[in-house]
């Protein structure tokens, strides 16, 4: 047979795209299977409008590779993310364009492009507690340690819970206990997340990276072919409720801020009322205590702002770091 | 700006319209949250042709009031629904317009006005034991007390269980459960309903009407706007579910009495095969003992009126009254 | 068998609920056809934020009633509404909570009230063009005139079509065919909507509401019962339909709109970004010329509100009235 | 390799399950082609309780058969069912058992297993005007000849048009279009079904057999497998469809007639209230004029069975026989 | 009334049709209920091509006899299937049309069969572990011994657990859990079952169809009418599911098998990749060990063959028969 | 405010990733307006294996560009892609994984990213007949001109037609008309493709671009944020379609080709039964005749190739050029 008239496009390979991500993510493959590490910079990840965007495309980008046939979604250190960049969301302020495209299309194509774009399987290792988990919920199987708590925080800072973490507890705890903890942002440990189907199986800690990789080995052990159908199955679920919902979901927590914004009454941030800009601030603090693993009532969420900041008052005055906010952490690497 | 050519439409207000309603429903409003306690006159509620399509009627009405901006259903007294109106149904048998409007209508409504017509947060409290649970179960979030039992109950009165309850036992429970317990007519526990996600939360007796409101005024907390936009997300899983099958569900039922009716089979009060105007007879009985949390069977199906028959006699006996048919109680308030 | 406990809730009848909504429809019942006509005071319907409430109001005051047998919904004088209340906008303007409450509740109920409120068959007759139609084609049937031009008219005024209209587009003329028409805002005729499946009969002018009362009689010849069981047939694909997508159409428009106010990007009222108060400036224009029945350009979209103005300048200059904005018009009766 | 334990089940063959349908229809198989002509003995079909049954069953013991590949699905004589036997519907008034068997099993699988049973191309052959036209609709592809008139008779009878045609005409003609033709029951011709979707091709008088076989043997060059894929992807559309609606249709009119049978109400064979088992008495009349064609009213309901009656008063007198219940007719045989 | 033109189609009766599967069920029926007991000739089932095609088919001829009101499915002996016919495969490797027979319609079948073809009650009764548990999982309610054990066991063997078994453990124990269990083959026990949703009861060893007939005979005290319709919406949810993704699930483990025939890479029956006509040999290990019930990684995958290998290997020197190929066994009678 | 920790990634621009895709098409924008001619090399688009992969890849990569504000599709020269490169297909017969990769990924994203990925308008532009339709049948608009017909070709050739066209013949033109198209290859005109739903403007010769940058350039006149929500809302209808029923669509069609090919069934290149590397070689006399205009049957499937064939040696000996494989032609500009 002759040449065909044109060869096949080459797009960027690994070694290329890898050094585009480098800010925010630690990619390192091995026999087909991609470890995707978020952080920033050397250490753990700040969100940030750079960092939220980031995450989206990585996961189109990397749907582009056909070597990438396994991909594990883990967070540097010792836990999920946490930590804010206080200067990362100036241009998510910017009306209308910047805001825009920050709300209708990273928003949406966080969650969506887990599901849609890629097509192998897929595993999420939390290594502890933290916030915006869908990277590592949207895997077709989910490890966590058996330390971690997360939440639906929206609530609490008043937004509309509607960034895909409300639809996933919905999805996963079903309908009424998704709702409960949606609307009351009261948190869920690893024995819950296990008890209610959100993880597949709790490790203990520091081991979830390492039973991810177990996993993905085992998976080797299939044809590519027959292990890439497989989680094309395991998607559907949520292909299909994504596809019904998730835009009902981001654009009504869009909206709902938008209100806010466009009438005046979004408050600062050390107001009720706030912005996705702002709602990390108590974090540090909601996983140095177990105060929101218990039910909340308005009493619990007006008081955590100075909570938190007392905390933080405590930390200094000790002079002791603040123990979630670590650079210089390395990501893991499976034993040869 | 000039005067509009016409003003809004001066509806009718909580003032006027809790006077409707006074037979059925006491209506307390403070801080825009209002709080619906069903009763019949001045008892605990006795199930009625009226009171069914009263329920129905209010949802309605209710929703047509922006300044309902929370609403709490709960029922008057220990217990949920348990007792009959026995002079309640006689319209109910009227065919084909009355039974039609009560069956089609009604039933229907009864249900689906809890999803589609209110567009604010929702809480049901439970302060105990009782059967049409369906405007407590359908709300947001769920409270019930540690001693609470229910059942959907048709199939031992040989009913069809196509009212709504057997597809919310579906639906919250799964679908292997929710069959179980549909077709089998054993009875769960609050626990159970907790596990298997029918209920947010179960408190200590006396309680739970308290808790709804510790949680109506956390949200208060969040703006009404996102609050409200909240609460919609939280009913799109019910909505779904409900424009798919609820007329299927109920319309089966009504057809599998029909066909007992027209084919001049369906019993006398006594028999097994039963009407629902007839079905709460046993209601007093099964929430006096525990025969109904074990497995069921065909013995224990049969011996159900002649032990309920057996333990009001003994009451008689013993002089002392229904625990579960009490009148003089009173609407609870919200501590100041 | 004795007296129930409490009778049936006596809800307002038609006598006094007539009167609420006397300056938005003139209510007529013969023998259990209720005619609903819209209107402003004595004359055609002029758009604003209290006719648009009283739209979703009544529907779901209608439906409480179980006289209203079979609805039909008209309007006033020779055409649909086209007029616009220069002075009925302005809670509309105001943020949060009044335009949220109009967008977020008045313009999803205004739509979903037709189709899950009422249980009747609803018959739509349109006596010529106009805009906001969503009354008439949503109703089982729908008879227009000969003469009757209508559109989806949001993208040329800047606005998303997602007030419902480029739904029913799509699902009456099927997806692209509707999404042209949506995207475009080109017209579309009576022998259009005929051969695309958007209205049932085409009949000559000034028959629309003749012809529905004869279809209503000839329902008449059924039972109550089955006349009303297949209205609810002709209503499940449009329950499912708007059940998966209308809330979704109708926050996606408020989103777009609030994006610009709080962008400060919302142009004033010549310009071709509008909010949805402003859009009817043009109305009059389009009904009176053809220029929208061809495919749209640029030039046409912007050329729009300097015609329009030139249109009117010779009608002053004429001293011709405006033909649409009509006054001291009668509502239809049905002959004896 | 040695023996199975146990061969496969020998389930009867053609030869053999032909004898059992051979009243109702003749089964023809040439080259995995096989030809269904439904019959009553030696002539036209007549609707009966016991056609309607061997029409859902043929279709369940054809699928067990891997022998037929592909099936046409025609009607002997000139037109389509017309005609009904005026003593084959006594067991489907007895209540509840047989009456329950006939409506909840026989109506809905009628439908249900054309589309679900079936695995492989289907084709309908119309020779002319009738009603059931489900077995030949529900094909994959459907011919019908150029003088071919049907409608949705029910609700001119009084019965809810749940049967499955009104859905067929809501899925083929559109929500808008369907529901019209299914509420006024207005007759549409062979060219409406043509430009509104409802069938393939329309051929000359006595060659809708003919096409289908020619189109059969097209497939026939096809592999096997292959057009057995195809015909699935086909099916596809039909399958999601009658999961979600067909149940709620068929219990929808059942229930509507047992209203009216528990209530009395169900009038004798003359009234316009007719149970299902009198509907098809006018059929004979509208078939032989074009009245029906027409926009109908509720004069032209109610004067059917007095036209009916003198068209036949016509024919007697005339000493004509009546043109559609014709015996000794012959099933078509493809040429050689 | 005289006699209807042609009688009702005489179909074969369970005397008859219980002989046509005699190698393959036993079929008891007593009072309207139907035992059928699965089994090769006078033992437990031996899984082979021609017992696959003979459940699918054995559901679709019971669903033609009215006089089957309730069915339980149970295994001969004290487990589930576990055998495998070495023999009974051959057809199944036939390319293209014997192998696209059993994969394209058998396979689908057998799960379709049991939720659109049946429409009366259903129980399935476990009384032991195995595999290919769809026809006792489908049924409306399931009841399990203690010591029962079972797994979605595709992965290891290297194939697409496409069958069914992988979409009900994502429908029965929720996405997240579903995946989990469906793509690393752990083992779920009795109780995990019913904490997760996919069994009904959990009942002593030995006692599993005995309880079956309990709630069987309970049933038979509901109208058979009403018994029927209550199974239909019970069936719903996995009738909605099923025909949204059971196709896809069966043609994608199809696609798989054929990607590694075609590709010359099927393994012999040693390799991790195996066809599904291998895919049993390391049942009987499986049962008789509790390695698989512990989370698994690519050792345990692999080890598999060779740990089945040794085990059976000491039963031959120990001279002990292999405890699940047990022939003899007597089907379970009700005690009168 | 301060420095984000780090800035968003810096994916390649326009001018980089043109350069990637320059073999197969031709990337021009101005305004925000992307233009996308699909070539290969200098002439028109020859179907290949590398030309198929490109198409999804570039959607893919535009995705990721928020300067491409409004997308059109189009094919250089004056008609739509008819040419296939003989010698483009050979990895896609390497099994197993080339062909995987072909199929399951490439064929399934070719459609899947068009709707998914793109969150922008977009137009089809169509010079005229050809084949794999999908790109500009995908658009929310979509132009052709006067002289182009269209089908879905794979039932000809023997493949099984899940490619996606005709789950778009079925979803454009309804159920029953689609799958005839589907099934049976007939061609369908310009003038059909605007009366069934599948095109939005038919245009003179040579005027499809032309009208498309108009529509292009009459949407910039609305906001960016509008103009791009209003774009979802075209889409979802097909993302609801896609979600459901593409990946059985496609998988059928591979598993169909894999049943041939390991049964060794599958044809050489002038059998009926063709791979679908081998389907285009009848399609340049397929665009010159018009035989395929009428309805097909054996003799027209199976005279095809024959045809063709002496349709290209009149070609040959008359010295003319294949009409349809032009090279040296200029995409489209936008007039300035």
């Amino acid at each position: 047979m002759g040449q065909p008239m044109a060869d096949y496009v080459k797009l960027p390979q690994l070694d290329e795209y890898k050094e585009w991500f480098a800010s925010f993510a630690d990619l390192y493959r091995e026999d087909g299977i991609l470890q995707v590490t978020w952080k920033t910079n050397d250490g753990v990840m700040h969100h940030s409008g750079m960092s939220h965007r980031a995450m989206s495309q990585l996961t189109r980008v990397l749907s582009l590779d056909y070597k990438n046939e396994i991909i594990i979604y883990t967070h540097i250190g010792d836990n999920w993310m946490i930590e804010s960049d206080p200067n990362g969301w100036e241009t998510y302020s910017q009306l209308p364009t910047q805001r825009f495209q920050h709300q209708y299309f990273d928003d949406t194509n966080l969650i969506k492009n887990m599901i849609f774009d890629l097509d192998v399987p897929t595993i999420g290792a939390i290594p502890g507690s933290g916030f915006h988990w869908d990277s590592a919920m949207l895997c077709d199987v989910t490890i966590c340690t058996e330390d971690t708590v997360m939440e639906v925080p929206h609530a609490q800072g008043g937004l509309v819970p509607g960034d895909g973490m409300g639809l996933m507890a919905q999805h996963y705890f079903g309908t009424k206990r998704g709702n409960y903890y949606m609307m009351t942002t009261r948190q869920f440990t690893a024995k819950d997340m296990l008890d209610f189907g959100m993880v597949s199986e709790v490790v203990p800690k520091g081991k979830a990276v390492e039973r991810a990789w177990e996993i993905a080995k085992m998976w080797k052990k299939m044809s590519y072919e027959n292990r890439t159908i497989m989680s094309d199955l395991a998607k559907r679920p949520l292909q299909k409720l994504l596809v019904q919902d998730l835009k009902l979901h981001t654009v009504s927590e869009q909206y709902g801020s938008l209100l806010s914004i466009a009438g005046g009454t979004l408050g600062d941030e050390h107001s009720g009322q706030q912005d996705e800009k702002y709602i990390s601030r108590v974090n540090d603090w909601r996983y140095a205590t177990n105060d929101m693993q218990k039910p909340q009532n308005a009493e619990s969420w007006v008081g955590m702002p100075k909570k938190a900041a007392e905390w933080f008052k405590d930390l200094e005055e000790n002079g002791e770091p603040n123990p979630f906010a670590v650079a210089d952490v390395k990501p893991y690497r499976p034993g040869k």
